[in-house]
């Protein structure tokens, strides 16, 4: 860039840039030997509550790839602690939440602690990643599972396939859903606008779940809390990225409730979503995760296919942030990462 | 209808009715008592292989309810059977293939059987259930899972969160995958129309697992293969209903496919689904099958939202079935369900 804003806050910005920028969700996770090798030694709460090992960890992808931006390591979840819920990694079965919210009473009973002082693991991290890249020039990026999401975990006790118990407050209590959604919207925000007061430069909102409703149950459960978390967040003036997946029924009304870059899942072409977002609107996306783990032609070939499609709405691509669909997976083979991030650059670089 | 023909019948082809025809994905299954009082005597695959059981099973929930349409009992499954695999339903855990399809070699080794005789006690039930329909007036559909939906099990060998290694194979051996859906598609083409032949008034092909795809993918590696299925099964003259989740994406390219009705999942306001499908193109949706868990008002409202959406494209509704966008769950209260086809024909009937 000219003026040296770095090319990812430039395409946030819906600005052309030299390159299309690059950065892989999960970027930082069980694919590369680094992170295995450190997994063997630490949860991943101790990875995630300890600044120097998050530090340590969001740096392993950033130091082994080009890369036009990094990601705190975290995770969706811990903002939950803050209300009062108990959370565990439980291995082969995943996020487990001991306390799960189920009556009134249950969220009469949340606590509300200030993710400043509850998430200070994650606002530490931040400080001291930003001094590793400064010098670098690469952005780093902050982030929070959104309203819903957090919502579904909270009420399920952990991952879930129907979200019956979610849905059946939300549909059957609508008051205490309102209740619930509107101290999540309230974590979920300020700890964001924390993130970006500690020295994140941008903001990911990932509502992973979002897409198990129907539009008209989104607009009237869900919308309106992305909207106050993403509001409140914005006061901080650094873009925010707000994604889903599953939700190309209704990525109109996503876009609705805010943020400056829409993410979108791979399962509709880029071209089409961006038409449907408006041409002014950033994005970023989409490739399937799944890509990576073809041979090198095939995966290739997807990459170039998105980037077309990007240079399809616009020929300068300007406003597309290149991205999976959703994280990385773990079968992942490391040298297709580097090959895949180098071949956006080369594809896209003037 | 004037002429006798069922209202159900009639919206397949687009056809005015004097109420909307229903039906529920799965609607014999483990919310009633009736079926779970059988399956405590035999398997679901020992429900599935006697045509007599199958033939209760079908008929229960069309004695508890009004509905339109009968579904035969049976599951997208069996038809691997014919190629040589070994099928179990493993309690808690769903299905499982032993002898999954991870080579060439193994490709080679299917077999071949003719649907008609691998199959012969699901048609043996279908003419069974018609002669218990017939006289009530009631059409019976047959299904099969689409050729995308059985590669991804026979692959996997069972269910599968990521897909990996059916992607894996359709990327990285397309060669491979072109046999292996080629067989495919024969296969459910056949079975299709051999369900026809035997009785069913109308055919059902599950695509349930597509929507894992990006639009790019299923083009390539899919439309072709379902769009042949089709057209076998199509040779029969009965309707086809072509039903996918998940793929809002690319609902257009489902539809190119082939079928005379698009099902579409709950994720999509079927008003904007019908507009982007072309108001000519009769549609089955689209409820959230987690609604019927809901308390009766909230339930209503959402059902009559659905109906609603209908008279937005056509005031006449001309071409809707009214279904959910999955399958019903387990934990469904039936007097919801009997009170949700009740409404569906009091509110749209004249």
């Amino acid at each position: 860039m000219g003026d040296g804003t770095p090319r990812f806050l430039a395409a946030c910005r819906g600005q052309a840039t030299d390159a299309t920028p690059v950065w892989l969700m999960r970027q930082a996770g069980r694919y590369m030997s680094e992170y295995r090798a450190l997994r063997q030694k630490y949860s991943i709460l101790e990875m995630i509550k300890s600044p120097e090992l998050a530090c340590e960890v969001t740096m392993q992808p950033i130091n082994a790839f080009d890369l036009d931006a990094a990601i705190v390591f975290a995770d969706i979840l811990p903002p939950l602690e803050c209300l009062g819920l108990s959370l565990e990694f439980i291995k082969g079965e995943g996020p487990v939440i001991h306390n799960p919210i189920r009556t009134s009473q249950d969220i009469e009973n949340l606590t509300e602690a200030d993710p400043a002082e509850g998430l200070w693991f994650t606002l530490d991290a931040i400080k001291m990643i930003r001094r590793e890249l400064d010098p670098r020039g690469i952005p780093l990026i902050g982030f929070s599972g959104a309203p819903f999401t957090l919502a579904s975990y909270a009420i399920e006790g952990g991952a879930s396939r129907n979200y019956e118990l979610t849905k059946t407050m939300m549909m059957g209590e609508p008051e205490m859903w309102a209740r619930l959604m509107t101290k999540l919207s309230d974590l979920v925000g300020k700890y964001l606008l924390a993130q970006a007061n500690a020295g994140a430069q941008a903001l990911q909102m990932f509502d992973s779940w979002v897409g198990a409703l129907s539009p008209d149950d989104y607009r009237a459960f869900v919308q309106p809390y992305s909207k106050r978390a993403i509001e409140i967040a914005a006061t901080a003036g650094v873009p925010i990225i707000h994604f889903g997946t599953d939700t190309n029924g209704m990525l109109e009304e996503i876009q609705a409730a805010g943020g400056d870059v829409i993410g979108v899942d791979w399962k509709i072409d880029l071209d089409v979503a961006w038409q449907r977002l408006g041409t002014e609107q950033p994005i970023q996306g989409n490739l399937d995760p799944l890509s990576l783990l073809a041979p090198w032609d095939a995966l290739k070939e997807r990459a170039a296919k998105v980037l077309d499609r990007a240079a399809a709405v616009k020929p300068d691509r300007a406003g597309h942030i290149f991205n999976l669909g959703h994280g990385i997976i773990k079968t992942t083979p490391v040298d297709n990462v580097k090959r895949l991030v180098d071949f956006i650059h080369e594809y896209t670089g003037q």
